[in-house]
Formats: C-alpha cells, structure tokens, sequence
C-alpha cells in the first residue's frame, strides 16, 4: 500500500491569510477532555452551546423530512415556506415588515458572516467592531483581507462600541459590526446608543452589521433588532442559541436590497445551498415556543447562582449580563494571567471556563468567560466550587 | 407595523468581489418551474444532482442520530469515526494510507474549496484551470481576490488541462484546479497525462488541488486518486454524488501536512463544524454499497440511451462520457446560440439543458450539458424528443 506523506522537492507555502489566530478556548477544551478522559469529572462552563439539544417539534420536523422523499438542494437562499415564516418572527417579535426577499437562509450564522462581509467588503476595507467580541468576527474578516479596527471598550459602555470610539479611529471605516445581547459579555446596546451608532453610520455610509444571534435570550428587557432604526442595515441571526440547534449549521441574514443579488450569487457558489433537513427543523423549532422559554428560564437561574457565587467570592466587576449565557467578569486583582487561571481552576476544581484572550487579544488576560446554558446541577456544582476557589485565590486570603 | 425598506441619505454599494457571473442555468430552471406551474410536462436534463436521494442506510443513521441525544457542534474538522471511515475509505477504494489527521470533513465540497483556497492561496496569487470547468470553481476564486487563469481545453485533450496548455501561460501560476471525472464533461484524465501534470505542479511549488468529487461514477475505468500520483495534492470529494446526499452539504477533503493548521483555524471560524446529523448519515452511506452501485448501472444505462439518440440526431462532437453523468456535447453546427436553443428546446419539447455559458463563458455558445442522473423513464422520454427534435433543427432538413 502507497504512503501518502513523503513531500515533494519543491513545496508551496500557505497562504498568509490563513495565519488568523488559534482559539485559546481549545486548550481548555483538550485539557477538560483528557481530565475526563482520565476518570475525573469536568463542569463545562467554557462552551457557548445549549445543552438541550434541538426542541422536541424541530425533530419531529426533521423525522418527517426523512421520510418524505429526497433532500436534495434547495434554492440557494433557502426553502420558502422557510424564508416566509423567519419574515413572519420578525412582524411576531419586532412588529417590524421585512420583506422575504431580503431574507436569507444560511449555513449557521458563519455562512452568514462569509457571506455578509464577502457581498459588502472589499479586500483592504476597513470594519470596526468592539472589543472583547466573538473572535469568529475578526478572523473571518482577516481571512478575507478585511482590516479590523477594534474599539477598545470599556465597562463604562457595558463593552459596547460608542460614536465617541469611533470617532477616535484614524482612517477610514466601511462597516461597523454590533452585537447585542453580546458574546462574551451579555451585554446590550440600549436603543439610545443603538439609534446614534446607526445615525452616525448612516451619515457616513458605513455598513451596519448586527449580530442579534442571542435575541430570545434576555432577562432584563427584550432585544429589538437593529431594522427597527435602520432598515437598511444587515442583521445576522442563526438557529443556533435561543432555538439550541447548533450542530444543525442553519442560519439567516436579512440583507438590504442592494445586498440580494450579490448574496444570491455567492451564495450559490460558495454554499449551494443550506441543510435540506435543518431548513425544515426549523420550521418545527418555530412551534416549540414553550419548550424553548422553558429553557431561557433555566438560563436564568443559572445565572442568578453563578453571579451570587462570584459575589461571595469578591468578584464584582462583571460585564452587565442582560442577556445571552454568559458571564464576562474582571478577575485582574486575583493577580493571575487568565490563562493560568483557567488551567489552575480546571485542574484544581474541574470546573472548565474560558481565559478572555479569545475575545480581546490586548485586555483579556485580566479577564474569564463563564457560560451557564448547561444542565442546572451542574452549573450550581460549579459556582460552589468557583466561589470556594477563587475566595482562597483572593490575596490577603489565609496564605 | 414599521417598514423596513426606505434608504438612508448616504449609502453603501456592495463590493466589487461580489460581482461574479450569475449562473445562466437559473434562467432554464425558473422558465421549467414556470412550464411546470401551468401544467405542462418537463423533463429535468439541467440539474447535476442524484435522483433517487440519500441510500436506506444513510437514512437509517441520520434517524438513530435524532434519537440519540443533542446534535450539538462536533470537531471543527468533523467527528473521528467519520474521519477514521474515510481514511479506510482511501485504503479500500484506493489501496492509499492517507493519516485520518490530513482529512477534514466540510459543509459540501463547496465549503472544501472555500478552506482551500483560502487556506492555500492568497489575494492576487493565480490559479489556473481548464475550461469548461464547474463554474463554482471561478467564482469563489474571483470571490476571494484570487485571479483565474483559464486554460482553454479542447475535445483533443479530453477538455482537460495540459503542460503545454500551461506553458502558454504568461506570468506566474501558484495553483491548478483538476477535476476527473470532470463537470460538465464526464471525460477523465488518464493517468499519464495526470502524472505530467503534478510532476509540472510539483517542479515549480505549484499547489495542485484535484476535485475527485465524480469518482465512483465511471464507467470505462475506476478513477484513481491524484493521491496515488502526488500525495501532497489537495483532494475535494463529497458525498453529493456517489453517495446521492446533495442536500445534507458534507464532503471531505484531504490536505497536505502543511495546510493542516490554516485549515482548522479557517474551519473553526469560518463554519464552526459540518452538520452534526450529516456526518452520522454519512457512516451508514458507506455502508450502502450495493443499493450506490444499483444507481451507477441505472446512470450507465441513461448514459447509453442519450447517446444513442444524439447520434441518431447527428450530433457526434460529444466529450468522451468517461464518468459523472453528464454530456456535453457541441451543437455549433445547428447554427444556432446554445442559449436559444436551450430556450426553444424547453418550450417546444419540455426538455430542459443547460446552456455552455456557465461553464465556459468565451466557447459555451456552442455546447450544452445533459445531465443523465435522472429516472429511467424520464431520461428515455427526453432522449427520443431531444432526437427528433435536434434531426428537425439540423440545417437541410426538411426546412
């Protein structure tokens, strides 16, 4: 049998694009598999994903789809009856119109993000965005030789982008990205801030892209998209959080209407199409309302434990967590790097969190990311064991 | 209810990357659906998609997956055990070691070419390719700021590329796409002339990545993996076609030790991981063997019929059908634009092709592509109507 692995006499390199950041997130992750591996438990406080699983009506959806003949392509921008219920939500959940022309399925809200910045941007570009933020955000912009602009935010924001950010930035900026409740802080732009942020990119003709991926998943006030004061911006969204259908890949986008034909095209080239059986899952997941609030209700209670719990522990600067799974909190006068942090607590307590360098190359090394979308035993295990922990790490704490 | 439509006073424009081809075939099948929708027969020869759906097994797998607990992300390059039954996949089919390390599972070929080339190539680098080609191909190159150099293939080569076709080119080449069994026109390249090839490839550090994306369906000789000639290729495959799961998007791809790390980076970012359900689905596909290769015999059988009444139409200038389950055939000497007759051909017989144009913008006025991967009885329908119809048009008869 042939070996496939000898090189050649003369290589080809890859590409520079290419050389985007390593999630700091997978460390944690292979260490919490190979401590569970070797017997010991592990409380997965590190990753960004309901625990449930699909609800019930969006796999009763899938099962009939199997059943029901071929899944082949769909249309590009997906199914239909698909897009028609998703402009149905928004009149539902925002009384707002958006035509479902302007609608488009995608492969998880990645496609999305592909596709937004491919139809929006060109290559030098330049696209502001908040930091700390969802790192997928800067990668995928500088794999498509997109310049980022981060916006160093601060607390006093709620880790928020603001014009007075933005008006600090040499250069010039083509898009903006928001994302509100956001990822890693929970944080959500009020429509004040909303409103001047879209004024001034409207002033300037810069793209607004709003991620509203957490929009279901509130707990102070419910998220109003972004359309309802500016139509014209773009609006990512996916199956993923609040309907828990992560492996699934399915996404949308609304995309104003200079958008759609350029869209159209990269999408039928880079994607084809999204999952046949996830477009009609999620026609199910939009039935399971009730099961679905059920579960932003336990979010609610495990962030009411994990929040008291890192009270008890001293830790009090923490990110307002009005909405999404996530606790972004300052742990700077434990005097720990977070990265030490998080492989000390893993090892010494099980307990799995993320070091906040993922989501701010600069600052998040005095920060951690806590996610509590997991089961409800397991995130109060946890937040004993956090608070136990970090009050002995406290210095001044009986050395 | 808000609208959600009006423009702001300054807006922006899309970006120029975004402004690649329309794909010309969506012009045949919005004017079949509309013949379909008033209620006259159409017989699909434009599509390049299985029949028949995913096999028995396939579906048997994807049941047990949603029943089996949450359908969460799985490994960014895809689960192991799918990645374990591929590499046995390589040694079955192949007698080829390729390390489960090097395969990467992806949302469809599509998204294979998308890591690809981003993770091989950067903006302004050229890739070369043979035209006609799959029009994808171009336009996610176009799409990335890569710059397609097209090598204008004739029927002498098997509309395959050549060294003396690259030798014509001016300026520098840093990749070449090869397909074989190649779309749109079923012909392989045999293994002399691939072997040129990667040795060119490989004297001048040129990254030469192969769609085997057809292999499974030929029918004069099994196709052999580019990995058996050059091992340091990059390799597309899919289980759209052999396999008949085009709506599932998941195909693999295998890569060199050295874009292992850019691909996983652009992976986890650009798509998080392949649909959870698909890659259950696709462990029991290679299970489904026999009722697969029941499909290829049906497409051998379709493949003979069409061709026979091309002939007896005249029509003798077709690529040598070696595998996928296409013709293209050149119909210059109707005299008339394939466009047109595409367009006349759907409206006076029910018959819908699909045009050259999209695969080879300068030459495809002259050819169409039939897709045979159809029904029996539909396919033999279509080929007695194509015969009379094409006798009828042939200039000098019985005007």
């Amino acid at each position: 049998m042939q070996e496939t692995s000898h090189p050649g006499p003369s290589r080809p390199s890859p590409s520079r694009r290419s050389g985007i950041a390593p999630f700091i997130v997978m460390e944690v992750l292979a260490a919490a598999n190979a401590r569970a591996a070797a017997g010991a438990d592990v409380l997965h406080l590190e990753v960004g994903e309901p625990g449930g699983g699909a609800p019930e009506q969006a796999l009763a959806a899938a099962r009939a789809a199997l059943g029901a003949g071929p899944l082949g392509y769909t249309e590009a921008l997906g199914i239909p009856p698909l897009r028609a219920r998703i402009a149905r939500h928004y009149r539902e959940a925002y009384d707002l119109a958006v035509p479902e022309e302007r609608i488009v399925a995608t492969a998880g809200a990645s496609g999305a993000f592909v596709l937004a910045f491919l139809a929006a941007f060109d290559a030098g570009q330049r696209v502001a965005l908040a930091e700390p933020c969802y790192p997928a955000y800067r990668n995928i912009l500088q794999a498509l030789d997109i310049e980022v602009v981060p916006l160093p935010a601060e607390a006093d924001s709620r880790f928020q982008p603001t014009v007075e950010l933005l008006e600090r930035v040499e250069g010039p900026i083509h898009g903006l990205i928001v994302a509100s409740p956001a990822n890693p802080t929970g944080s959500m732009l009020d429509a004040a801030s909303l409103e001047r942020l879209a004024s001034w990119c409207r002033a300037r003709g810069v793209r607004l892209i709003a991620d509203e991926i957490y929009h279901g998943i509130t707990y102070e006030q419910p998220a109003q998209s972004v359309l309802a004061t500016m139509p014209e911006a773009v609006v990512v969204n996916s199956f993923s959080k609040y309907f828990c259908m992560t492996g699934w890949r399915l996404g949308w986008m609304v995309v104003p209407e200079d958008l759609v034909a350029p869209v159209t095209r990269l999408a039928q080239n880079l994607f084809i199409s999204p999952s046949t059986v996830a477009q009609h899952a999620a026609l199910g997941a939009f039935e399971a309302r009730e099961e679905l609030e059920g579960r932003i209700a336990r979010y609610r209670r495990n962030r009411d434990v994990l929040l008291a719990a890192l009270h008890r522990a001293g830790i009090e600067r923490i990110a307002p967590p009005d909405g999404a799974f996530y606790l972004y909190a300052d742990i700077a006068e434990l005097g720990m790097d977070s990265r030490e942090l998080c492989r000390l607590l893993l090892e010494e307590t099980g307990v799995a969190v993320t070091p906040g360098l993922d989501f701010d190359a600069s600052r998040g090394h005095r920060f951690i990311r806590l996610s509590f979308a997991g089961e409800e035993q397991a995130v109060a295990t946890a937040a004993d064991r956090l608070a136990s922990w970090l009050t002995a790490r406290r210095p001044g704490a009986r050395a």
